[in-house]
């Protein structure tokens, strides 16, 4: 995963721009991740059938022989997740072509009580993607069709394994841009975006999936295809069913197809990143930002000085500002005139100047020296991953409160064994990632982060996971955002989805304490 | 209802602008309209407990007598919808204060299984607020609390009675913007613009309610409340359920708060009029605008001929292009920096003009100009009523099929009673109000146009309720736009949520024709 990011074209201008790669890959082998079912223990296999001979013929006659894999080594890597945290001991993985095939595939396995684990490019930070125990593993990789572009309303249908990043060569194509972009774009899957909610970059200026995507094609656990694939952008005929799809992550039917709202493609992009000294003034400079840049403003991103020189270190680059420097803040404008963009640029950099918001600072408008920049905040959580075990937090805050946790987590944290505790992440949005680093997975420093972070998160009426999604990790807190009525809710729906609980298990919906 | 309208401030200059009126009010009576379970004679009432004396002690024992509404004068208004094109039966009327006192009612009625329509502005356009029969309406006229608006996230938390311009002087005061307008603004509450999932005029700009929703908290049949009343902008915790209210219009829950995210009030509104000889020329204009206009392109407004001169007509204005214009445009931007605004703009009307799209046209920079231009656009819904009987077709179609069926269907009415067939609507989001007048109800007539005008959307994939929802009108050609499939899963849901079927009967799910 993220091995295009090596080579990744720069956001707006593919032709253009230099190439920075990274100097290290993760230390972790896959098979050395500890096995999902022994690291926690007191999770008990769900009542499912295991897998046989018979079931591998039958999807050997379903998808020939190529396209279900079985072999201990190329199953392996579908069974760890990005991250290095979770190995599942799935022993197949079948990667169906059409809507049909997955169709044919959920009715078998529903019939047959075999669960499933659905999985696109497999780059999820909460283990949602990788199987627990043993379930199959259904790959949208070769469901990898765009089906429509259409100019004039900026619709894109595709399937479902289409890459984002391939997507976006394509709109942008044709005078589009996606709605949405996230550091994982090289590896991650239209699907699995949709699927998960995924937030990025974007969202502050295009709002979120469950504005931009007109309609989703998927199948539920028995079998059966859920036709709501509309293009159009208005459509008040009944339940709008799509978004029970759009962030519950696989448990509740497999995407297929998407069709997607692309916005016309920005023609001047500005990036300023800046030096400030206080989180107030972070604060106060994204007020200046909203009223000063308005419609033009395309992104917010926030970093502390340990987030900042982690991704320096890893990438080998020069900070574009003082190492010292206690937050850092990227700034993106997008529009459709470079003038009257750099027009309103340079008026908020004077003002947030002569306000004394902003020490330092430098500005991009060539895209090699932009992508610089943007590598630099989407270099942060690779680069932590060279720390050894990566305690991860994606939480949404009021933003009078987003970086307290930080300052207190780093206090609480004192004298153990972690390496790094760090916060950046999407101010604009009220999204902060707060990351502890450690050599190796410890018990006891997990002990002292949580429930505490979740606690803390809840008292301040934050999100427990503001982009992240539950997958495996986050189902023993899920209670702590959401209502024992809405929980309640969630449990009927599922059941009328999916009565057998093949669609992914162990994930999304709450759990006693793993 | 819309009685606001007669004196409500412009849409971005609330101090500036001067009031138009209309001359006339609709000329029919509450009293005279005919009951719907007489028009609609086929329908059967369901099996609910009718109203007794009993039930009035215990709703006046919740909310005093002065909240509780049975003289038969009092109730008449809820009775009928706006268009005058249905009346319910119902002998009484709830104004509940607050969410519990909406839990305590619906816990009763569920008890007791007696049916309820909820209400807000009863500005709805396809029967979905008003009674069928006897239900008892709940009104969140009452609810009209603003908890908070946020200056620095723009987001704002109320009630859900608030009338949606209320809310919208209360946020401009604070440099926001609410992301949607619409003709009954002055009467319309937010509570029901949620549920319906309303889109109106800004809708191109900030996207649809789905995407600046954050919360909504709702009662379901049975009283239970369910808290999804988010304020942030990111939360990926668990099935997004607050989705099931937004277009469900009141039959899986009443929603009583919501939070949503406004935008920053533009610093700069400029809008053209424009005439245009074909619609080829329509569509090359919004390509033209898109790329052109960019970010600051908040709306493009459509209307033929007949849809121009009755608004011209119904407010004694003059028109702003030649009367024998056969397509005009409303094209608005707003943007933060008005030099730049005009700038784009004239840009665009340069080339629109050059490449010979558009011949005629006005430019309004200043308030009272652009209330005017948006008076013709906003008043047509209104002046149609004065014909008469209004049949109305909300459809979203693609934007190469937009106007065929208007021609279709004039062709197709030749030689029978109606006065006016005519199109008007949101081009840039593929959604056309086609209006056909006739002097009172006539079955005949209704019979040449549907099924007919739902087949043709429906051969042409598009969506046979854009904005207006199914309520009570639609019931019976939701399958033209939903699959079987998505139909079942709606009748699951519903069955989950509202098990006896209390909540606003005979609306949304699917009927046999009336």
């Amino acid at each position: 995963m993220f091995s295009n990011y090596l080579a990744r074209p720069c956001r707006y201008f593919p032709a253009q721009c230099t190439v920075v790669k990274f100097l290290h890959t993760s230390p972790v082998k896959c098979s050395s991740v500890e096995l999902t079912q022994i690291r926690y223990s007191n999770l008990k296999r769900g009542n499912y059938t295991s897998l046989a001979d018979k079931h591998v013929s039958f999807f050997e006659s379903l998808l020939s022989k190529t396209r279900v894999l079985t072999d201990k080594s190329d199953v392996e890597s579908y069974n760890v997740d990005w991250l290095k945290t979770m190995r599942g001991a799935s022993k197949v993985v079948l990667k169906p072509k059409s809507t049909e095939e997955v169709s044919e595939i959920l009715k078998y396995c529903n019939d047959n009580v075999l669960a499933v684990c659905p999985q696109g490019g497999n780059t999820g930070l909460v283990g949602g993607s990788v199987p627990v125990f043993d379930e199959i593993v259904i790959s949208t990789v070769l469901m990898n069709e765009i089906i429509s572009i259409n100019k004039t309303s900026g619709v894109l249908v595709c399937q479902a394994g289409c890459v984002l990043e391939n997507l976006e060569a394509e709109v942008t194509e044709r005078g589009l841009v996606m709605p949405l972009d996230l550091g994982a774009k090289g590896s991650c899957h239209i699907g699995g975006n949709i699927s998960t909610n995924a937030g990025g970059i974007r969202l502050l200026r295009y709002g979120s999936l469950h504005g931009s995507v007109l309609g989703v094609e998927a199948v539920k656990a028995d079998g059966t295809v859920v036709d709501c694939l509309s293009t159009l952008k208005k459509d008040n005929t009944g339940y709008h069913l799509k978004h029970l799809f759009l962030g519950s992550e696989g448990t509740l039917g497999i995407v297929t197809k998407v069709a997607i709202q692309c916005p016309p493609k920005p023609q001047a992009v500005n990036v300023a990143f800046l030096a400030l000294d206080s989180f107030e003034k972070v604060l106060a400079t994204y007020r200046l930002a909203r009223s000063c840049l308005g419609e033009v403003l395309s992104s917010f991103e926030f970093m502390d000085r340990d987030s900042l020189m982690v991704a320096v270190t890893g990438l080998k680059l020069k900070s574009p500002v003082p190492e010292d420097t206690p937050f850092s803040l990227l700034i993106e404008t997008s529009g459709g005139n470079s003038d009257h963009d750099e027009a309103k640029l340079s008026l908020f950099l004077e003002q947030a100047t002569n306000k004394g918001f902003i020490n330092d600072g430098t500005l991009a408008t060539e895209p090699s020296r932009i992508k610089m920049l943007w590598d630099l905040r989407e270099g942060i959580t690779q680069s932590l991953t060279m720390d050894g075990y990566v305690y991860k937090y994606d939480i949404s805050l009021p933003m009078e409160h987003f970086y307290d946790i930080v300052s207190i987590m780093k206090e609480r944290l004192k004298g153990t064994s972690f390496i790094r505790c760090c916060g950046y992440g999407h101010v604009g949005d009220g999204n902060l990632h707060l990351n502890v680093t450690a050599p190796s997975f410890d018990r006891d420093l997990l002990d002292l982060i949580e429930p505490f972070v979740y606690e803390w998160t809840a008292k301040h009426r934050g999100s427990v996971s503001a982009e992240h999604g539950i997958g495996f990790k986050k189902t023993s807190v899920v209670h702590f955002s959401k209502s024992a009525e809405a929980l309640k809710l969630m449990a009927q729906i599922k059941a009328i989805m999916d009565p057998k609980g093949i669609l992914n298990p162990y994930k999304v919906l709450p759990s006693d304490p793993h």
